[in-house]
């Protein structure tokens, strides 16, 4: 099952919502259908944005040819579209590195871009499975019994296509035998823990626990684990890593307690224009998504929320960055750069 | 308003799983009624515990008298049920520690116990105002314009009689209009800042927001505030406290950002008799808490939750720990000791 797929000449993707007590497939056939999808998180998770970004411009050209555009229109048309959907969220750049990868085929017109669009599937599967084999070989390096893990949010095939990234790390270390036991972050307010990770946790058959976000420092404090594993939505040029909101006080837990704190992302998710995490434009989202419940108002009434969706984790409290061609110490090794020689691992 | 009071024969107390939406009172007129209440967390918060153990001693007389016991079966009926009252919770040291100072009255007889029991409540409202005006007037020390601060679950008028210990600052501050904003955790599972101590901040018509407690430490870490201030549920001699889930990472944060980080409680909360926060014994409570909102399960079938109530928060990340009697510089001075001198405030 992929978390979102392309059908001829539309979309289709995992409802995320409705996870994890229904699991409902939803076809979107426009760019708007899908912008708002993005938004209110039915699809979501770095890698599958980036694979949305560049389905959308095959949805737009799909839309544009029904349209019966052609040249400077048809470019014109499909470009928009293109525009709007780069920005439908702003923290994670792989929405906006997988339109802008796709676009760049645009010259070459109509079935080229839906065959680029198309490719990034395979890509997001292999990218992310050769990530999570080199994480699991480092976990392993890191210990010496069945691991006990940390995670936050969720960063698992339903973030991907397929694979996933930190989840990714640990289906591939499950697959070897050597998961004793995962803690899931529940990951306020949507429940992406508690809801996602929990679900694929579940269907994969491995052990786990879900806590509530202000418990994960204490899970780790308490010797309880023996590394945290998340993911990314978006790495500064320095190393300093954006994710979703309570990532940084597990870093902070992780690095007092000398336990190793590793965050497993594509290389699609380093953002080399962006000097560091201080330059990140962090979403704010709606405060109903949190101070509501099912629908219900949990707080008095003219009492709001600051909803702030990611935060951002300083590179010194990042053991290690794991993507499909490297690992990079950060913590050890200083800032990320170009420079920085893979370390393998 | 009081949070728990005695009328006559009997105790009163604010249902506080049915705010902020519904302010309803309770009367306990059994041991066991009070300990149920206690249980499910109609009545919490230290402080207020504290005069729950002393009052339910009184209840214990009370019953007693009323079944026509006298001398040595008065004697035993009573402490019968003050011993069940007395780990009714673990954690909160102030739960005993009112429980026992009722029970020393037990050999003057009915009248005496439910007078030192009564006394409680008066106790409570002075030393938390105390407490808060040595608190409000370090806030002062820290900053040069009115404060925005942050607190994690409530340490308002409803963990005590009348008065609060952390939000007891905040109100002290407030009345000397030197608050611009506070941030209040939402503190999950239960929700005691988005439906308490916001309930609070409204009433006191107070500026505030709610957040979800992931981002409790990027609040911190993005400057938004000057200082965080929580109470505890226990403080061991060395100066670790114990204090609701959430708590460790907000103190982590204070540090690396250089925020004070305060902690605010009565004497009563300092527990000579355990050296250290390891040494403490954590509740764990139901999994149901974390996983069902509102009865509706929230995770997949077969998935449960590690339900830790409280975290340790080590003495050298507390800024200040601030009494009715002194403000001890516990990230500054070392451990608390009785060898500490009081600081002047």
């Amino acid at each position: 099952v992929r978390t979102i797929d392309w059908s001829g000449d539309h979309v289709v993707i995992v409802e995320q919502t409705k996870l994890p007590h229904v699991v409902q497939f939803v076809e979107l056939r426009t760019v708007d259908s899908l912008i708002g999808a993005v938004r209110r998180l039915a699809v979501r998770g770095a890698p599958a944005l980036g694979v949305a970004g560049g389905l959308g411009v095959a949805l737009a050209a799909v839309e544009a040819t029904a349209r019966a555009l052609s040249g400077a229109a048809w470019d014109q048309a499909v470009r928009a579209d293109a525009a709007r959907l780069r920005t439908a969220r702003p923290t994670a750049v792989n929405l906006a590195w997988g339109v802008d990868h796709v676009l760049e085929r645009l010259p070459a017109g109509h079935d080229a871009v839906v065959a680029a669009a198309v490719a990034l599937l395979q890509l997001d599967i292999e990218t992310n499975r050769a990530l999570s084999m080199r994480g699991a070989a480092l976990v392993r390096e890191l210990t010496d019994r069945p691991a006990r893990l940390l995670t936050h949010c969720n960063a698992g095939g339903l973030a991907c296509v397929e694979w996933g990234t930190a989840l990714g790390v640990v289906r591939a270390l499950h697959e070897q035998g050597w998961i004793a036991e995962v803690f899931a972050d529940e990951t306020r307010p949507l429940l992406q823990g508690a809801r996602l990770t929990a679900f694929e946790l579940a269907a994969m058959g491995i052990p786990h626990r879900v806590v509530v976000d202000g418990a994960g420092p204490s899970v780790i404090a308490r010797g309880m684990v023996d590394a945290v594993v998340v993911g990314a939505d978006r790495i500064a040029a320095n190393g300093d890593v954006v994710n979703k909101i309570g990532t940084y006080p597990l870093a902070l837990a992780a690095k007092r307690a000398g336990v190793a704190f590793l965050v497993a992302a594509p290389e699609s998710t380093i953002d080399p224009a962006t000097a560091d995490g201080a330059a990140v434009e962090i979403e704010h989202r709606s405060s109903d998504e949190v101070t509501e419940w099912l629908g219900t108002s949990m707080v008095p009434p003219g009492t709001s929320a600051l909803n702030l969706a990611f935060d951002v984790t300083p590179y010194d409290l990042v053991t290690a960055l794991i993507t499909e061609r490297r690992a990079v110490r950060l913590a050890a090794d200083g800032r990320l750069s170009d420079e920085a020689a893979p370390t393998s691992t």
